[in-house]
């Protein structure tokens, strides 16, 4: 995608071929600056510090890491290994790109390890942006069809799914670039996303680059348009999803889905297939759900009217926060998963069928 | 209610015997100022801009309003009563003590208008006081059941409906402060509330005030709380609740009823009887939704790390943000009302037998 008609993935090899480059996404709207990775430990770090976020990005962020790893001390991989798998809980992509780069390099020799894995981290790479492209087609038909009725389409989107959460295109928002890109009149509500606001600052901002007609919202505020018809149709991604269909995304993603639910909106799920963790069947009993530090709830980062970057308390002074990152969705409040094979039903069976090498 | 041990109302009549105080609640949690009223254009300015919030509360103000302007020109009465209730469009509240004020008022030479509107004003406030104490009697044995059966009661709030919304008391907090003060071991999430953090900012500071024990939470949040048992029960205010029992609330209570309907939690809704308006008996096509400046949720402000106070940007720049004030949650989703006669169903037949001279 583009920033200022320049061209980027979200994770990139560095000019010189060793080193790799994100966008330090905590910065994100107000400066664009890039961030240089060169150890196993930094890409670690930007991981658990959110300059890079989003299920799919993370999982290649953590891939290249390996790499980074392999190239000074390949004895390391599986010690490089555990610690980027603990970098943050709840995606599974981070687990699915580890274990990529686990069986690939694992019985290699030490001197072959770099490569292989720095290819490795390549194919990740390639296959996301691959996946999510496809995405983009495989989701548009549903936009298409509202469009076909009403003309303008309302999504509805949550936190950041787009070319900013994965390595290029992004997820929820590929069907909607796609279809803007086509033509078609749409218009994203975009949920704000507390308490990182990830909506208000990345996808508003992703949005607002490639031009596409949008209204930033509260998190409390999507309930009230959908019983009011001005919602045609809602996109969340995932951070992981289950055997059966349930959905580990930005906490706040449920209630969306119950409202969705209550006023006949269909609700859709956007993932590629390292999102799927076939392992785990109850998505509310079974997934960890990431508790964050309070303070991401009491203090808020923006903008001065004269354009210093200033955090503010918004919580009053003595009172704790808590700060759980992520719900589950239970599988019978989605209306389907959009992935690059195709629309689905959230079930089982319907998995199985799309996915049957993963059975 | 108290602030630093001194006993305060939310709305009361100066030492002078005429000007009206309250406290700027925009100032609150860090500066805690209050405002002199001395003109009913000021109680307008203060309702509008919500230095003043909460449907009791408005209503008391917009009362003490009308007496404001009769004691300078008590031939103005009607065109203050119209333009009072023109300040906010969706807490019946105001209309109510409008209503109240007209019908006193409006039969009595120029010359009595004054004494009779202060009279009237005064009334109101204390009817107010009077019914929040007998919510918090009512509702008390709703936080005894549960904590019979478990010890600490975990209630979740939205918005403020604490003493700051009404006269003192509160409608939500008002069997929540019954109970802290009864002995029982309660514990309250509060919902952060955006866009205009009335929950992070006034409820924190009126229960932290009180030695409450409550953890503030992004709106996004309490629906993982109730999936995974963390909530016990779900106490709301409300700014107009219909003959049929639909609650118009702050935007965002319509998501919590989801979940906590989802969850089968129970969720309560606290009134006095003003905010009753059996006029109007479907409250989502029939309610009007007050949409208030998208720069609610564009801008926040809060407190440096070093004591000054800062408005900050937090949404991408050039996004433009809508800004619906309440939404209204069908009685279908209410467990029940707590007022100041007692609790009783959200529905006709239940609202009719507890006030059968409003039929």
């Amino acid at each position: 995608m583009k920033i200022d008609g320049v061209s980027y993935r979200n994770v990139w090899l560095d000019s010189d071929g060793w080193a790799i480059r994100i966008f330090d996404q905590t910065k994100l709207p107000w400066q664009v600056e890039q961030i240089r990775l060169t150890t196993w430990e930094e890409a670690a770090h930007a991981i658990r510090s959110m300059q890079v976020r989003g299920a799919p990005a993370i999982g290649a962020v953590a891939a290249y890491g390996v790499a980074l790893a392999m190239r000074s001390a390949p004895a390391t991989l599986d010690a490089v290994l555990d610690a980027l798998n603990e970098t943050r809980p709840t995606a599974v992509n981070l687990r699915w790109a580890l274990d990529r780069q686990r069986a690939k390099l694992h019985n290699l020799p030490a001197e072959l390890r770099a490569a292989a894995a720095y290819q490795e981290a390549e194919d990740i790479a390639d296959d996301d942006v691959e996946s999510c492209r496809r995405i983009g087609e495989n989701g548009l038909p549903l936009l298409q069809a509202i469009a076909a009725k009403k003309g303008r389409v309302n999504v509805l989107t949550h936190c950041n799914a787009g070319w900013l959460a994965t390595v290029d295109w992004g997820t929820a928002l590929a069907p909607i670039y796609t279809a803007h890109d086509a033509g078609l009149d749409v218009h994203v509500w975009v949920d704000e996303t507390r308490p990182r606001n990830q909506g208000a600052a990345l996808t508003a901002f992703e949005l607002g680059a490639h031009g596409v007609a949008h209204t930033v919202i509260a998190d409390n505020a999507g309930g009230h348009y959908m019983q009011h018809g001005e919602v045609d149709i809602v996109i969340v991604g995932a951070d992981r999803v289950t055997r059966t269909g349930d959905v580990a995304n930005k906490i706040g993603t449920y209630l969306k889905a119950l409202a969705a639910h209550d006023n006949a909106v269909p609700f859709w799920v956007a993932l590629p297939h390292s999102t799927l963790d076939m392992r785990v069947r109850d998505g509310v009993s079974e997934i960890p759900i990431e508790e964050r530090s309070g303070t991401e709830v009491t203090e808020m980062t923006g903008r001065t009217a004269d354009g210093r970057i200033e955090t503010v308390r918004v919580v009053a002074a003595g009172s704790a926060a808590a700060n759980p990152a992520f719900d589950v969705t239970p599988a019978r409040l989605v209306t389907g998963l959009i992935t690059e094979r195709g629309c689905c039903a959230a079930d089982e069976a319907a998995l199985l069928e799309m996915y049957p090498e993963k059975a």
